[in-house]
């Protein structure tokens, strides 16, 4: 029994092996300055989910993909009607992003399946280590979790945020349908839960200088299109006291907003990410500017409140200069608790590895808000230099990524066996 | 010797034939809420011009045209080498903007050699109601006057304002070329003057409910692109406090600019036209915002006391703000004073035609500015309803207008006589 015990608990991910897929994999899309450009569906984004695919089937695992595009890597228990523990993350990327972001996720959980298949240890759950479409939300955001979850709003499909003509000709690219997304489906008890490792997009880590992230929460965002409308005047010849200046409402709600964030949400955030100005002109008094507004918490109440007050100061400013204010609600998305057994379990899972670890929220959004309710879900962050994130600049460790997919297999074999 | 001079004392121009004229031009470019649509060299433009042409033919003044593709009506005073003084505007408008800027002026010019010829009236100069090329700047702003003047700078047909291929599609469109523009100008001898009727695009004459308003000085405009460089960061993993967010030092600058010139600089005016944003995504911090700058006056001293202020501001907010600034002047344009003798005449003729006049300046730029130092400029104003401008809204009352051209008649017999 102790010899038993020893060999699971000894088992560690083989590293030269992740390192080589790992490596392999940035090679699709790289840019020059060492990130990856794969957004959903583009050339580089489907190589790099047909090479996935052929180092499933080399490596001896089952190859699935479904009718939204997930790409997964199957072990089978061997067991009938057991349901199957997910872990995953995404091969697309932003735009010009980074090597780490979505591609370790996947590495490690393909890594972490071989290791076990190798050691032929006994599960009572099947693994799958899976590829969710669309993570980053070139097309819709999500996507593919959603659709597995079967939560994918239909009118998601209809206008989706990367425009509709771009889904409809990326879905060809790849081969799907409308249809297929909708039944890619799975009933709830076919799901044991679903664990991530990804990295972390701040420096949170970095500067306590600690070597694994336990996610308690994934935040809530909550977002707005503040319209301020004021009136086009000639601006040589409309006096100052006469114009209804739009600019002036958003130029004042814009630090109000970061002002109170600041000063009485210390763990929350707000971003004014853009202002679009009509006409736009040099010559011409602003007459309406609308402003992109987005503010996170993981906390429900803490939104509410943010949401009070924020909303108040845009009214304040619009009316401080004569302005009119168009409120528009793009989203009020619930924070995602994560699972507070698998918390718990990712914490032993470290403190036997030997390795320091803290809880922290996500600020960015996951995957694993789509299976909210439906299974447990958790979530774990390495080290990222310097926060950089969506960025080629985004780099983390090796020692720390092998330190993540260590830990997710040693919450894997404690959750599954 | 009696009767002579209060017959030419007592002309006025011929209000019904002027009316038909001002609303037949009115029909080109018509949009549905009472505006007029003729961006320069749009077929709307070049209808309206071939239009014009015709209306001089039939009305036996000579019809002239210039490389710059100014129009004339032009009316010799049957003298040799005698100069010439111009009465004009345009007939080009902004993107669907009011059926009075520009088009009143040259109708009323129109009229005035009309009304001279009939009354057989004996000038010492020639007289010419010119249509300017691209007041309004679609393409290049102030292009015929300043081609007639001598002074198009050659690089603003090659970076034009308006974009180099929309210039050479619209020349082409109105068989002209680049040469020709740079051909039409004339020499000094042979421009006497130039005098304006325009709306005044503002409303001191309205609320003073005064008739006309004699123009002192075309307002000086400086302009800059102000660029506040910052961080792009996810919006949801950076802390408020590790952001260099570029939205806070152009917010924080649009305030204060208002501030000073509103408190310090009572006839002067500033406008922060627009913000660019990059990359302007809700869930990014903002990087960078260009902002859009123009502050006007008619005193230079004043324009250089804005300058050194604003400046101050953009800095202080980029400093308090972590931002790097990065300061691009697009020009300093000094104010253009009017001729001191016209601006008399001018008074004399109100006083003798009953209207009541004040001196103002024009905050708006005008082709006048282009005879700066070449020979007397004067320009009049008569009242804009709300002080509507470059708007469908625009709104002079008939009776101003004919005001407007009968004190242009009047001051013309005075200073050709």
């Amino acid at each position: 029994m102790d010899t038993a015990i020893n060999t699971w608990h000894d088992l560690r991910v083989n590293s030269e092996r992740m390192l080589a897929a790992f490596n392999e994999l940035a090679r699709f899309g790289a840019t020059s300055d060492g990130g990856v450009n794969r957004p959903t569906f583009s050339e580089n984004h489907l190589a790099a989910r047909q090479w996935f695919q052929e180092q499933i089937e080399k490596s001896g695992l089952e190859f699935r993909t479904d009718g939204a595009g997930n790409h997964s890597a199957f072990l089978s228990c061997g067991k009938d009607n057991v349901p199957t523990l997910l872990l995953g993350s995404h091969l697309d990327s932003v735009p010009n992003g980074g090597r780490f972001d979505g591609a370790l996720g996947v590495m490690a959980a393909f890594e972490v399946l071989r290791t076990v298949k190798d050691a032929k240890i006994d599960l009572e759950v099947n693994l799958e280590a899976i590829d969710f479409t669309d993570e980053e939300g070139t097309l819709v955001g999500l996507l593919g979790s959603a659709a597995l979850a079967g939560h994918l709003p239909p009118d998601h499909l209809q206008n989706p945020r990367g425009g509709r003509e771009n889904l409809v000709a990326g879905m060809a690219r790849a081969g799907l349908s409308e249809e297929g997304m909708l039944s890619a489906a799975r009933p709830q008890e076919s799901v044991a839960g679903y664990l991530e490792l990804h990295i972390e997009q701040g420096k949170r880590l970095e500067s306590a200088n600690v070597d694994v992230g336990i996610v308690s929460a994934i935040v809530g965002i909550w977002s707005y299109r503040l319209s301020f409308i004021g009136r086009a005047d000639h601006a040589g010849t409309t006096t100052m006291v006469d114009r209804l200046d739009a600019s002036l409402g958003a130029s004042e709600f814009a630090l109000a907003a970061r002002d109170t964030v600041i000063n009485d949400f210390r763990d929350c955030v707000v971003n004014v990410g853009n202002m679009n100005f009509s006409p736009g002109a040099f010559n011409i008094v602003p007459a309406q500017v609308d402003v992109s507004l987005e503010f996170r918490s993981s906390d429900e109440d803490k939104s509410k409140r943010m949401d009070s007050l924020l909303l108040g100061h845009a009214r304040e400013a619009a009316k401080r200069f004569g302005l009119e204010l168009n409120v528009e609600s793009l989203g009020k998305h619930s924070p995602s608790l994560m699972d507070s057994h698998v918390q718990s379990v990712f914490a032993s899972s470290c403190d036997d590895l030997g390795l320091t670890h803290i809880s922290l929220t996500s600020g960015a959004g996951h995957d694993g808000q789509s299976f909210d309710g439906l299974c447990p879900v958790g979530m774990i962050f390495v080290p990222s230099k310097d926060g950089a994130s969506h960025s080629p600049r985004e780099f983390t460790k090796w020692e720390d990524c092998l330190n993540g997919a260590n830990v997710l297999l040693q919450t894997v074999l404690r959750l599954a066996m």
